[in-house]
Parts: structure tokens; sequence; C-alpha cells
């Protein structure tokens, strides 16, 4: 339990000293201050450790943030992103109010701050580099993440194991529909046809690779670096015919497909990794082959939150269109389709968390009360950053440039399949 | 007439001086050879003035360059892009063979050779910078193009002188039909509703802008800076209330509106300028507002071809997604969705060559025969330019990145009207 908890949160004491005492001082009053100044003031109130309260000054307060010792506010002035996270997670930080909409009006007063010099100088400040994802880097990050427990992901996540965003073409599908639909739109959007091959860069716990076999009847060759994704990945799929599991990086995929997709993992690539990734589809596509990746994004260049980079996703980064033109341009690739799914993400994360929470005391008995916390934040954290716009999921359908094999309308994407178990309401 | 035709291809006395005989020197018989190697070796021989024919190193020949006298091949060789054009306009180049086929082996083969450092080498000798389009010289740059003759674009356009990509979901639809559907396409992407107010940059003959009227009960405010054709669109516009045409830049754009659209000007805009357009659409659009950019485009950056930069279209250029987002990331649009509809150019080229055709001899009458062949030049080279893949066609629908009122999906596109008239055939 402790070694497993030690994998997903490993928080370094980082050593700040500070007056024993339980005063609060008048420099510290002002820190206070300064801190609801630089996060855009929010509609949110410090609560000292000693009980005094440094009121928000405008707005209807939705929550109160309680600094339960002096090192927490010393913390949060010198790397408010990254130990915002970690002081909630260990109790460092309590959160008097609803946690989502803390997390809501942080987001919002954030972005309307964003034009003063001293967010821009602070933001600055708080830029870290993502770690880096060379071949090497690259399993231990992954590692960090995605092993660290099928148990805990099957608890929260729907039946496929899909842990990325699902689509909700009618807002009220359960989770289950919905990550099937996603898949459905993928396939479609790839216009399979029974008999391709299919190469997939990262592959998860396996589901989609299961599903275009079964159900679109095309060979997969899946590609993953995680050793416990592709044991569950092998195990769940016997008795599929044509699908084949390789633990292996994206780089060294072999081989030539007619489709080339990747869901989820463009965000662990890297930028300075993409026109690699745009070599390797160059070399696996077919003339006509077609691609699709899938990725979080942003709508203009920022690292992801440091704490959620250093403590959950190391060595992540959502890329702008701008910048995952790096990956398509080198080797003339032709966008085709690009579509932004930010709000099925936020859907997403509602019921992921909503599940979580269902599994809050079995999460507490697998890895302790801090992991809980982390993982709570994380989760209501990209909720509100989906909500907010700070963050966007892209779907990228591509081709190679001179490909004229080209639908002549998007409209087959949005056709019922037959028995409508896949159908596209629209709204 | 000889107005009209110094205002549309202006071509100037390069003056170069060269040998009077007729006689074929060694360096002349180099030179051709060097021009076939720098387009990538084509299957296409080069006849000499003299008769003389430097035969294609490869593939069965589709088409003979004739060069009418030795200063065509001087010209040829100091600036292939742009004097090719001039020399087949004044028939200093004459073409044996099909002119689409020639033009699309051309595309091939310099693609294919695109690797060469000879034809980087090369390409950046031609490389032209556009035009500006500051407030004072964007006016002259679209007299130039659109203020040629109302009479002339009649010819060959469709009904409602949609000069843009039309949209062909079931190729065999008439060109009337397909301008329909493109105007359609871009209202169901922009959701228009009625009684909303929509500002269109860039109206052409206000095409568009009375369609959405009529046919989506929106208010249409029209800019446009060619004199000619905002008075052929208020003509034509009689009776139809809520439309507004404004003889006037897009920087000047005033007021709230619900939507935002623009077909075809970006191309016209220039990259120096994307932030003021995004400044300007910051300015134009409410919280909730949507827009459209419809434009040519490249997947990956380059100058469009010299000759039609010069001769048809100065201060043009396609950009790429990346150059486009510089009008996107500063003010933090999202983009929600990104349709490349190059094959449908490609279609809408060819009828617009096929009707061009059946009128050169008025069109001849209008100008006179170096016109005709110059606009021949010119749309049999986009057909292939697009058949090729060296031009794309990018609808971009964007919104602010805080609206959270999108659609669930994208199938309210493609469902058909009542009545079927717009349906959009699946292939």
């Amino acid at each position: 339990m402790k070694k497993a908890r030690a994998v997903a949160l490993n928080i370094p004491d980082i050593g700040i000293h500070h007056p024993a005492s339980q005063q609060v001082f008048a420099w510290e009053r002002w820190l206070a201050h300064q801190i609801l100044a630089l996060l855009g003031r929010p509609p949110v109130s410090l609560v000292l450790w000693n009980g005094e309260e440094i009121a928000a000054t405008q707005g209807t307060p939705v929550a109160r943030i309680v600094l339960r010792n002096r090192a927490a506010l010393y913390q949060l002035i010198a790397h408010p992103d990254l130990h915002f996270g970690d002081l909630y997670s260990t109790g460092g930080i309590e959160v008097e109010g609803e946690l989502g909409e803390l997390l809501d009006s942080l987001y919002h007063s954030s972005r309307s701050a964003e034009g003063s010099a001293a967010i821009k100088h602070w933001q600055s400040r708080i830029f870290t580099r993502p770690r880096s994802n060379g071949l090497d880097d690259a399993s231990g990050n992954i590692h960090h993440h995605y092993d660290l427990s099928n148990d805990f992901y099957a608890l929260w996540l729907d039946r496929e194991m899909q842990y990325t965003c699902a689509y909700f073409p009618a807002p009220a599908m359960t989770l289950e529909a919905a990550q099937i639909a996603k898949m459905d739109l993928v396939c479609r959007k790839l216009q399979l046809r029974p008999g391709e091959r299919v190469v997939e860069a990262g592959c998860g716990w396996g589901g989609l690779a299961r599903h275009m076999a079964r159900r679109y009847g095309v060979h997969v060759s899946s590609y993953n670096i995680s050793h416990e994704q592709i044991l569950y990945a092998r195990a769940h799929s016997e008795g599929v015919d044509n699908v084949e599991y390789i633990q292996d990086d994206y780089r060294n995929i072999t081989g030539q497909y007619d489709a080339f997709v990747s869901i989820g993992m463009l965000e662990h690539v890297g930028v300075e990794h993409y026109r690699e990734l745009g070599e390797v589809m160059h070399r696996a596509l077919t003339p006509e082959g077609r691609g699709l990746i899938h990725t979080l994004g942003r709508n203009r260049s920022a690292p992801l939150n440091a704490w959620i980079e250093r403590r959950i996703f190391p060595g992540a980064h959502p890329p702008t269109l701008r910048e995952m033109m790096d990956i398509f341009e080198p080797r003339e690739f032709s966008v085709l389709d690009v579509e932004n799914l930010r709000l099925h993400y936020a859907k997403t994360m509602e019921h992921w968390l909503a599940r979580f929470e269902q599994h809050a005391s079995t999460v507490e008995a697998m890895f302790d009360r801090n992991f809980v916390r982390a993982w709570r934040l994380y989760l209501a954290g990209s909720l509100a950053a989906f909500n907010s716009g700070s963050l966007q999921l892209f779907q990228v359908v591509f081709t190679r440039g001179t490909n004229n094999k080209l639908p002549w309308s998007r409209a087959h994407i949005y056709q019922s399949a037959e028995g409508g178990e896949h159908s596209d309401q629209p709204l």
C-alpha cells in the first residue's frame, strides 16, 4: 500500500523554515492578500492558521481556503500551482465549501486577470518545463501513472477501461454508452473497412483495439509501453481475432497500415518529438492511409498545471493546434478534419468524479487518505479546466497530401448504424 | 476593352536581350535540359524555336511545350513560375496536348522532386513576397481583380455569383446546387437562428448575405471594398429585408454580432494582418458569438504561384493552419471545427473552366486573346493545384474560449432540410 502511494504521489518535504508561533505577522497578512490578488481576486476567502479570515474583495464567496499552518502560506506563495495541490492532498489546506465551485471560480478569476502584468510575471515564475520523453524517460513517466493499479482504474472507469474523453452526442447518455460512441466516432472518421490493417499508438487497456477488430473487422496492431496495461489488454482480448498488443514505444512501429490511430497518447509525446511522430506515421501509412490523433489541447500555448504535471502526469503537455502542425507539416500530411470535444471531456470528468466519490473509501483502503484527496483534486480540477475553456480536446483526422480517395462529406459519420445502437442524436 | 485588359494583365516587357538568329546554341540546349530537370523531369518535352525537341527523360509524354523564340527560354529560366504564365498568355509558349494534363504532370513532378537541393534552391529563387495589404494597398489589389467586369464573371459563375469553392456532398450536383449547398453548409455550421445579427467580411457579389437573410431570417451587415461588387450586390438585393452592403474595409467593422463570417477574403488579408483580423472579431462578436472563416490554404507554408499572385490575385497568400492560428490565439478564440474541402474546389474549378471555355469567344471579344489564354491557364492551373494537393480549402469554425453554448455533435449540419432541397447525400 505504502509503496503504491509513493509511486503515485511523490511529494517531497520542501523544507521551508518559518516561525514556530501561531501568531500571524503583518507581512504574512500582506502575502495572503497578494495571493488573492494574483489569483485575479476570486470570490474566495483565505483563512489563516490562527482563524483570521482574509475576505474576498469582490463577489459572493463560494468557498474558504483554510491554511492549516504558516508553512502552507509560504509554500503557496513560492509555487502556488504546484503547492496548492500538494497542500490540499496532505491536508495543509482545507477547502470549506464545494471544491468544484472553488476550482471553477479560480479558473475564471485567473482568466479575467490574465491581462495583468503581475499575473503574467507570476505565471512565468511557475512555468515548469515538462520532463523529457526520450525513449529512456518515457517508460518511467508512463509507469508512474498507468501502472498505478488496474484495480484502481476499474473502480471508476467504464467497462471498456477507456481513460480518455468519451463522446456524448446526447448529453444524458451513460458513460458506458458514451465511451462506445467515442470508439465508433473514431472508427467512422477513419472509415475503417473490413480486412484493413490498423496500427494504434498508445492503446491503454486495449478497449479500442478490441472494438475495432470486433465491430469493424480490421486487423489491429496496438503499441503501448505500459506493462500492466498490455497484460490487462491481452487477458481481456482472448478469443478476439486479429488483435495484437505489442509492449513497445510508438517509435518502434513497423509495417504498413491503412489507418493510424492514437487516442490520448500525444499528451505524453512531448512537442520536441512531434516531428519524429510524423516520421513514424509517414513510414507506417499506405499511400491512401488515414490517421486520427485524439489529444488534450490548448487554445494558446501553456504548460499543463504544474501540480498535475509533477504528481499525476509526468512529462505531459496539452498542445495547441499550432504546435500539432509540427507532426503534419514536415511530411506534408493534409489535415482533413478537426473537432473540438472540450465539453465532452467536462462531462466525462463529471462521470469519473462521481464514480470515484462512490468508491472513495475503497480507494483510501487501497492507498491512503492523501491519495484520495489528490485524485479528487485532479478530477475536479480537470472538470473545471474543461468547463472554463482552459483545456480543449482535439480530434484531428489526416491523410497524405496526395491522397484523393476522400469522402465527399462528413455525413457518413453521423448516419445511424443499423439497429440504432450508435445513433448520434443532434440537440 | 484595352483598358480592361490592362487592368487584368499588366505584363511588362522584361527586356531580356538575346541573339537574333534562329540557331540554337549549345548552352541553350543545356538550359532547356535544366528546365526539365528543375521541374522534376515531368513526362513533357520542350520544343525549341528551331523545331528541335528536348525529349522527356521519363514517362510517356503527355504534352509538348513549344518555345516560340529564344526569349521564351531565357525568361523561363529566369523566373519559371512567373514567366510560364506570361509566355503562355502572350503566345511565347504554346502547349501541344491537353493543358490540364500538362499542369497535372508539372504539379506531380515538382512534388516528387521536392527533396532535391536544386529544386529547393530554385524555389527559393522564385519566392516573391505578396504585396502589402495595408489599408491603402488593399483597395488597389482588390480593384485589380474583382472590379474587372461583373459581366465577365457572370459568364461562367453560378447564378448567385459565388466566386469561392462550392460544396458537392454528391459530386454529380450542378454548380448552381453546389453553391447553394455551400451557403447552407456555412449557415448550418454557424447555427444561424432567426433574428440574429451576422457580419460578413468580404461579401463578393452579395449572394451569401441574401441567402442568409432570406433562408435563415438573420440581419446581415456585409463589408466589401470592391465598388463594382457592392453596386451589384445592392442592385440584386432589392426587396430583401435586413441586408446592408457596406463599401468599407473589414477593419472598419462596427457593432456587435451573433456571427462573423468570411468566405474567400482571408487570402487577401496578408499574414501580417491576421492578428488585426482577430482583434476585429474580438470587438465584433457577442460572448456566445460564432465565426467561420473559409479560405484557400496550404499543408505547408509556401507563397501562391508567382504568376497568379502577380497577374491574377495581387497580394494573395494561401495560409497554413499554423499561420491561421495568429488570428485565433492572441484573443483565445477556440477552434471548434476545421474541414478541408480541397476536392470540392477542384470540382468547382472543373465547372468554371468548362463554362469559361463555352464562352471563350465572348471573353475574347470583351478583352482579347491573351486574356482568354491567361484565364484558361489560371483556371486549369488551379484545378491541377487542388487535384495534386498543392492547395487546400479550409473552413474553420470558432467561438470565444469561454463560450459553453456549443452543440453536442455536428450531426445537425448533416440533417436534411425539410423538403430535402439541401440534402447532403453521403457517398
